[in-house]
């Protein structure tokens, strides 16, 4: 049996797992795959610290750069996250015509185009399963099981850390700040959190399934994005109330003029398996047109969910690597070799475009007419009411949440309206909006 | 763009669908795979019969022996079903050198071993998606998406005829015979049902899941198999009284000793996803050592979900086609090229080993000391009583059902001790087993 040398960048959390996956299934992989992987040199920045992993010292090495180019390696595992030295150092392991398997979802979402424009004329293969929701294999599906079929709608929770800061706060009935605290000290969230509860974490994984499903090229900041921090307990427990869980959804879609792609949370029907998608789980529903709906639901974080996603490709990649250097399709759905055309990229439609049903929490004061004039600018806007529920104010004369189920609307006149309602002397603060996702 | 010619073998309803979703998809397929496919010839029978797929005629042929040797053809797409042409026809291919996209788990499950063995003979691709759950990429997440984790058990409904029957009896109340007729009639069912509701159609299925899964040959006649003609609408009442809902499900599980592999009726906990997967819908919930509990769930039957697996192997062959005859796996987790090692195959364990909670209906006459009996003998065979539900008998004299629900006991000690009670004179027939899945 051959060895096929491999090089690690990145030997953290999910390069530790990596490690130990090769040598936990060592056998198992060289019988499915006819070769030994043998993790040549992995790239660190303090070879002294230590680690979970067991790679013999001398492995280790500070030059990332040199593992991308050296000539015993074919393959570059990328695991370091963060957009730089990450970016330069896939361009260099492409250039030295490796194939490339990265974890790295921010990298790509951001430069993608380039990464994968230089892995096409290269001829080398971009995989990165592990970028999205770890070792629950979407992109696969996405990439090769429904390569067949017209994607037309993709609703997922995409990350973990917001799923399970929702399902606490649903579960316990405690706010957002208590509960982030918690899911830090339990490791669930970063220090800095805003990657995962202000919906950034996600919109990259959106991009990268989007480009994949639509062949639409989105940069971030052309998605719809919220976080999560304004959510509260009372809100959970009212979308109850209607028979809904609220959740942090990731969602594209094609209508048929054009791919909206938004991040945020949303109420989700108590019955649907999303809303049954609890804790640090990750689930994506597909809907394509001769399939139909598809789900996919699974761990999308952690150090060895990861390193399955990222061994996977491994694999995948040592399969093809006898008749290498003929990229399959290398990523997002492009054309496999220079000179096919280019994948229909369905244009972007108006977020203002966006049709549902809306939760809308008024803060509005306790006093007569307040009502009136709020349901009043939401007729003038044509959005109808379904339901309506007035709580008793907490304490005399401070502001008592309204919160209006609307009928189907339109976000652009929902959102007209709501500039004119929070304008009303009689309106605390800023109204809270959530989407209905049915 | 160049063109790939493939030839179909049949053009029933799944190769009417493969048609449709080629001309469908034309362009975007294209695009993806930087060439387009091309049916060059289609074997049918009777090339007068009407059909869904709008092909030209001068493609129709009746010798599908000349399409797996045809020298312009790449691919042959084998959608005819059965064993026999089938097998002949897959080895011809083969042996012409053809990679196969079958849909066909009968002929898989009966000769697998030999044409896999064929194609890593002959340096092809069997690629068999289609064949288990439909569109749903299973196959796909196991061979791949899963190639670096340790599987250890997979639970699926794999027959939707199955699910949709037990689903409209616990949702209508309907026996067994009645709801069967109403899926025939509406064609969810088949004039010989016995491939569905006897557990065979599954068990094709699940020797295929278990091979790519643990490596294990298994014959479908090694499989414990139970179909569902004896359960009743007042069994899915009482599980759901009890917590359960009524599933039809194919399990394997590896428990370190070796592999058991069976097919039955099992009560499902009720927030359990697969207790969710109703009507016609097939999910797997696959337990994997570093990933942990993943779930695919969708549509595993009819013309367009079944055709977006034919195409999507297709495509994958086509990707390989410049750099071809170099196997990637072919089926199995079998060794890529000739000369490699083996998997390691996993040994099969006795099913009398399985250890689960079990319900037992018993038709016990309603008589003074029977329950005693029927306890006695439980009891001596170390089975322990979770709960036990005794209705009132329907009429004067009649038995009247007992329930049992058990502790976590022995399959050996449980089939020994019903053996005895069913030779009970107090026992009218014999007593219905059925085991819970948690």
């Amino acid at each position: 049996v051959h060895t096929i040398p491999v090089g690690l960048l990145g030997l953290g959390n999910v390069g530790a797992g990596v490690v130990r996956l090769l040598a936990d299934n060592d056998a198992a992989i060289a019988a499915r795959l006819g070769a030994r992987i043998e993790i040549r040199a992995a790239a660190v920045r303090d070879p002294q610290r230590p680690r979970q992993a067991t790679l013999d010292a001398a492995r280790l090495t500070t030059d990332p750069a040199a593992v991308c180019v050296d000539p015993a390696i074919r393959v570059v595992l990328e695991v370091m996250g963060g957009v730089e030295p990450a970016r330069t150092l896939l361009l260099a392991a492409i250039a030295a015509g490796k194939h490339v398997v990265t974890a790295n979802k921010h990298v790509l979402a951001e430069h993608g185009d380039e990464i994968f424009a230089a892995a096409a004329a290269a001829r080398v293969n971009v995989y990165y399963e592990a970028a999205v929701c770890g070792g629950l294999p979407i992109i696969r599906a996405l990439r090769e099981g429904l390569a067949s079929d017209r994607i037309q709608e993709l609703v997922g929770i995409v990350n973990g850390t917001s799923n399970f800061i929702l399902t606490a706060m649903a579960d316990e009935g405690r706010p957002f700040d208590e509960v982030l605290r918690a899911a830090q000290a339990a490791g669930y969230a970063e220090a800095d959190p805003s990657f995962d509860v202000d919906g950034i974490d996600a919109g990259h994984k959106l991009t990268l399934l989007t480009r994949l499903s639509f062949g639409t090229r989105l940069k971030p900041e052309q998605i719809l994005c919220e976080g999560l921090r304004r959510v509260t307990p009372a809100d959970l427990a009212l979308a109850a109330r209607f028979g809904y869980v609220i959740k942090p959804l990731a969602v594209a879609d094609d209508d048929g003029r054009g791919v909206l792609a938004r991040v945020h949370p949303a109420l989700v029907p108590a019955r649907d398996p999303l809303a049954l998608c609890a804790g640090t789980m990750n689930a994506i529903k597909v809907t394509s047109a001769a399939l139909g709906q598809s789900l996919y639901q699974g761990r999308g974080a952690g150090m060895m969910p990861t390193a399955v996603a990222v061994v996977a490709d491994l694999i995948e990649v040592c399969r093809d690597l006898p008749t290498a250097r003929a990229a399959r399709g290398p990523g997002g759905g492009e054309a496999p070799a220079p000179g096919s055309p280019l994948p229909q990229a369905r244009p972007l439609r108006d977020p203002g475009d966006l049709e549902c049903r809306y939760y809308l929490r008024f803060a509005a004061a306790d006093r007569p007419g307040v009502l009136a004039q709020v349901t009043r600018i939401l007729g003038e806007h044509e959005i109808s009411i379904w339901q309506l529920v007035q709580e008793g104010s907490p304490a005399p004369g401070s502001p008592a949440p309204v919160v209006v189920v609307t009928h189907p609307a339109r976000e652009r006149r929902v959102q007209a309206a709501l500039a004119l309602i929070d304008r009303l002397p009689v309106v605390a603060s800023p109204t809270l909006l959530l989407r209905i996702q049915s």
